[in-house]
């Protein structure tokens, strides 16, 4: 006993700058997500309720000409790094600067989006979060006196806490902050770090009383061999849709930057392009986040034939036409439809290929399976993310060295 | 649409290749899993059998002297590649001579283990599944033609497949063969074969019968933080815990190859030194597989405060004198015990802090914080995976650098 005593307290002592380094990082992450998740919270809060408000106004996607020139102004007049999709701005910046964001990418990130979305951009609400939680990190590193490394680990807490504040689910965060700097490797060093900050961030929102949605997936188990081979035949469906939505979403915003007009005169056609939608439509679908198509979907109805489709269109105009918002939410309608439409292609459950679906072109587009894999089970459930796992890896693989972060760097072959 | 249409189709086309690749290793991994899971099912199916048949002859566990004997001899005789523990001889392998393995060390490894677990070794059943496994794939390999670089691929999915035929965990399975070759590394590459085979292993030894358990953990969230902060105690305990593991494991071992002892003196010696343990201990807790003790702690009632270090003893002598078998169902057991006994100290949950012991011990020992986290959400449900990935997270950091798994190559440093 007297041996066992010793070994344990030499090992304590040998094993004191490990736990002490430990230790710090946790504390340093719970202060990344609780900053966060506020910061992500009061966001979200002040979405919805302009979302809610907006909705009661009869046409009030009339006004979404004007929200991209607004949104467009506040960005180039006050924070030109504030521009693109949140989560592509953090990776490049935590490639080619060392994780510095200019801490006035916050307040214009965060009205930039929420005029966008309220007006009924088609973005998503994760990537400004992230880019809100990499700049709130980054300036707390800033006051802090953090080196570079040190730096860049708090700012990847920033995405992790800012994905899990939206999703509400903080492996998932923690995991897609680790895999969505490079390609084909995984940031072990800034997990315990990005894990905390996720869950922090999670309790945070959780109690400023954002909602996070879990879904009940019903689908039956009979034949699993079959249900192997569905999922990969939907892998590679997901994967190649992954593909043609990367050269949409660059297509288009290639297209707009060639045209030979002003900025604010193209965002304001833009916009109109988002108006015109709702009224050869007659649908709200394609404008805004859309998230009631997705719980449409993933309640086990048919959508529309066109609705993917349409839904890369309005996006991609968004974001190319000088909109502010992220790609995830986009991201999970585009996939859960494809998915839908898929099943009813082939006879297969709704919800459930709409939910796998949903999952599998989030680990295509954004080149993160292991992240796509943890949603699907905190979303959906174990066996979703059982077996969804197999569509998340295919097609991930399909979609080759392609992505909708082109900041990402290949780190290794997917082959 | 025609626009759409030809897209896709040059899609399609330009991707060929790598959807072909795809197709072609999910059939190959469809092959491992279907030739390990056989393979491990005879055998996991030949192990209860016996054990069971055992368990009826008073004092059978007298015969482990001779057991660890007639062990060692069939491994020295027939295949010197099957000796040690199953995971680090393949782990070896896949480094040092591109993944091949004698096909001797299959029938070698099956009957040795048989022998040594059947009589009361203390060893697991794991490792020598994924060195049959691995054994299997190689030889499988070699008839196919493949070149190193395949075979490597094919051989990982051999341990994929041995982990989710013992433990009916198919993800956890996949993501464990990726993680455990390097520390701080994850091989995406191998993630979808690897999956596959774990998925078809699974489901053939579940249809020959062989049992997989999942347990059912009740706990309380009503106070979040301060279960999050449990867990990070819990995880520096459990870190610490399996730096001791392995300063005992090769300590013991190295002291008995520095004994100026025949080999089946050692194995005699090492065998009757389990025969007095269970003579002084009064128990059959310390021999064998052990998983009553596991079970027993799992579902909530306290273990004795010796188990672990006992168990870590009867461990290493069985292993370090010659019997035959895995790490992984004795690191569950001490990791369990150990979680257990902590709760006991701290008035923690006793079914929580053993079923995210027995994980958070797996990610220090094995160096795999993502598989112990999927094992524990794939046995214990979402929620117990939740907080106890934290656990796990920081018992991974707190072990540093050392392993169980020597052959383990550091390809970044933890901090």
């Amino acid at each position: 006993m007297k041996l066992v005593q010793s070994t344990i307290l030499r090992i304590l002592f040998a094993n004191t700058f490990i736990i002490l380094s430990t230790l710090k990082w946790f504390f340093l992450a719970i202060i990344a997500g609780v900053l966060v998740g506020g910061v992500s919270g009061v966001f979200l809060k002040t979405l919805d309720y302009g979302i809610s408000q907006a909705s009661m106004i009869p046409l009030y996607y009339l006004a979404i000409p004007a929200a991209f020139m607004v949104s467009l102004y506040l960005v180039r007049r006050f924070a030109p790094d504030a521009r693109g999709h949140g989560t592509e701005k953090v990776i490049e910046s935590l490639h080619k600067k060392d994780g510095e964001i200019d801490t006035r990418v916050i307040p214009v990130k965060l009205f930039a989006t929420l005029i966008t979305l309220i007006a009924g951009g088609s973005a998503g609400k994760e990537g400004p979060c992230a880019q809100i939680g990499a700049g709130v990190a980054s300036t707390a590193a800033r006051i802090f006196r953090m080196g570079p490394i040190n730096r860049k680990r708090f700012v990847l807490c920033g995405i992790s806490a800012g994905f899990s504040a939206v999703f509400g689910t903080p492996i998932a965060g923690a995991i897609f902050a680790g895999e969505v700097i490079y390609v084909g490797k995984f940031s072990y060093r800034e997990l315990m770090p990005a894990l905390i900050a996720s869950y922090f961030s999670f309790f945070v929102t959780k109690n400023m009383g954002v909602t996070h949605l879990i879904y009940q997936i019903d689908f039956d188990i009979t034949n699993e061999i079959a249900l192997v081979f569905n999922m990969l035949f939907l892998g590679i469906i997901i994967g190649i849709v992954a593909i043609f939505f990367i050269y949409v979403l660059y297509g288009i915003e290639r297209t707009i930057e060639k045209i030979p007009l002003g900025g604010y005169t193209k965002a304001f056609w833009g916009g109109l392009f988002l108006v015109l939608v709702v009224f050869f439509t007659g649908s709200l679908d394609y404008v805004g986040l859309g998230t009631h198509v997705i719980d449409h979907a993933l309640a086990g109805n048919a959508v529309a034939p066109e609705s993917s489709l349409l839904k890369m269109i309005t996006t991609s105009i968004t974001l190319g036409s000088g909109g502010s918002g992220g790609i995830l939410t986009p991201i999970f309608f585009i996939g859960a439809t494809a998915g839908n439409i898929w099943a009813q292609l082939v006879g297969g459950n709704l919800a459930l290929y709409s939910a796998v679906g949903m999952c599998a072109f989030l680990a295509a587009t954004t080149n993160t399976p292991l992240a796509a894999i943890l949603i699907a089970i905190e979303l959906f459930g174990v066996d979703v993310g059982s077996y969804g796992s197999i569509a998340c890896i295919v097609s991930y693989l399909i979609v080759g060295h392609m992505s909708v972060y082109p900041s990402q760097v290949l780190s290794e072959n997917k082959t």
